[in-house]
């Protein structure tokens, strides 16, 4: 009735002990567990969706419990409800069939990677509100509550700013960087690249210059609508000197959200209170999580997310933990877990 | 008196086969003449002026001449009174002390690589007009026979389309391909790099983001004051978000040109006109030519560029050639410009 896939060995250590007490204890689960035990996560998953697919029957269930999350801090958890999707793309924007001499063609041909800056401002303004119409069309407006919920989770800009070597923070007007990078659509180039990149000078024109660039997208965008206005867009936008190629690349589509007041929330905020003695958190989360992508599309199962890693976890760096308190209230909390799960029933 | 200077065989044979023509014939030149043979042009002359330098007495003279040009065609001589000049800066656009997770941190860290666009556009609109205040002080304006004379050279614009690969020309409105070439200061992106540029996606917003850039000067630009404008134009308008670094790299700097009424440019005029009965052409260059720039600087000595190659000898290329017919005109011009170049007289 259930599946625990955690990139962090703690994780998986929380859900098996919490299984193995219900089963010494009482002999038997309060209800029908299937577990899944993801060990790809970290580079992309790459076989898991062929196995779901391949095995779509026997994983047949009513819910599903993921636990790849974090908390909100030692003692204050939380449930992730929400997930960004991703669409990714290549730009490429072509001028001449070799690389020009800026003495022989300078003043005379155009220039790509100009032409490539021209068409990425039109894409995005300097404070960070995308330009493409219908970009923002089925963008869920946040409601109170959420706010309110966000504003729980502390967000210390300093600390931000002092561990990524950040001058200044940067986004849209209206929202919180928290809001920002949890339920606004973004855009951003993730490289870009053409002509001379060596040392010293040298004095051409490129042939073409290329930009690689993404879109985090939030409920209820259409990943597909979104991916045809950003063409159209362009198509209009290019300057007429130029040959421009657009290539989708890789990308999880959508956004996943499950609702906040869906009955699986319900029953994980009960479990998490039982044991923490506050209201856990309700979180959306910024990135993608591949496995969360195929069980809500292949499965159609609504998912919940809670983890019981701290934030301060050095995930994927040197000196990474599972905070001991939080593992054995985390184990607590997955014992819990179960027994209200089966208490709301099958779907 | 004179020297010769030639990237090419072809145009160093016809100054030596001349010379000996008048020492077998009369016993002695025209004039007094020193011969410097620079065969390290097409390696940016990395020797020259520390050559020059070291030799400055010894290579005083009146008058230089150089043949590295071309003609306009077969039979259309061609004298060449300026050349552009370079300053070339590599602009550096940092945001963050490492490359960030755009799903952790994309709607709340800048993006350097759009910056770097934003600072790009800034600089030069759609049209290829410099937007930097200051850019076109002392720009000489061409004179209505200098534009009568560009005119004089053919501009195949389906022929540069085809040779290159261009989808359309680009610059300036208000004047010729020729003239925004020979005679317009230009700012080009000469190569632009920063974050992922492998195959497939990676959802990073880089750290940092850079372009090489140069511009090309022309008469009476002062390098140094467009350098200044540079610096504090882009202080200016760099996003608050972002750590700018501007570090010049090499560049002749100035442009070069000598007046087209000089008596230097008269004798050469008179010599070809001996030969090909028909007025050469009086035209500027877009490039530098690294010899000249050292001669004019340090020898202060004007300078005659007439060269005898045709402009489809394929420089550089396969089957480089000089064609026959101009080489025996070539020479009998060479032969006839130490005794015009006599005629002037001493500066």
């Amino acid at each position: 009735m259930g599946r625990g896939s955690s990139d962090d060995k703690g994780q998986i250590a929380i859900h098996w002990q919490a299984i193995a007490a219900w089963l010494r204890t009482t002999g038997e689960l309060p209800l029908n567990l299937k577990v899944i035990a993801e060990g790809e996560e970290e580079i992309g998953s790459p076989n898991f969706e062929a196995f779901v697919r391949a095995n779509r029957d026997r994983l047949a269930s009513d819910y599903a419990v993921i636990s790849d999350t974090s908390m909100v801090a030692k003692g204050f958890p939380a449930i992730t409800y929400a997930l960004r999707g991703l669409i990714y793309f290549e730009l490429r924007v072509e001028t001449a069939s070799t690389d020009l001499h800026s003495g022989k063609l300078g003043g005379i041909a155009p220039n790509p990677a100009q032409a490539l800056a021209e068409i990425l401002v039109r894409l995005k303004d300097a404070a960070g509100h995308v330009l493409v119409p219908g970009f923002y069309d089925g963008v869920r407006p946040l409601s109170d509550d959420e706010r309110r919920q966000f504003a729980r989770v502390p967000f210390d800009e300093a600390e931000i700013k002092g561990t990524y070597g950040l001058r200044a923070l940067h986004g849209e007007a209206g929202f919180t960087p928290t809001e920002r990078n949890w339920a606004r659509p973004t855009l951003d180039v993730n490289g870009i690249w053409g002509g001379y990149q060596g040392p010293g000078a040298k004095t051409i024109i490129p042939a073409w210059a290329a930009a690689k660039f993404s879109c985090r997208l939030v409920p209820d965008q259409d990943s597909k609508a979104v991916t045809e206005a950003l063409r159209g867009y362009i198509d209009q936008v290019q300057p007429n000197t130029v040959r421009v190629t657009l290539t989708k690349l890789s990308g999880h589509g959508d956004a996943w959200i499950t609702p906040v007041d869906h009955p699986l929330i319900a029953a994980g905020q009960r479990a998490l209170r039982r044991v923490y003695g506050q209201e856990p958190a309700l979180i959306r989360d910024g990135g993608s999580i591949g496995a969360v992508d195929v069980m809500d599309r292949l499965l159609e199962v609504p998912c919940l997310l809670v983890g019981f890693v701290l934030p301060d976890s050095f995930a994927h760096a040197p000196n990474e933990r599972l905070d001991l308190d939080s593992f054995y209230l985390g184990r607590k909390a997955a014992l819990h877990l179960w027994e209200e799960i089966a208490a709301i029933g099958v779907r």
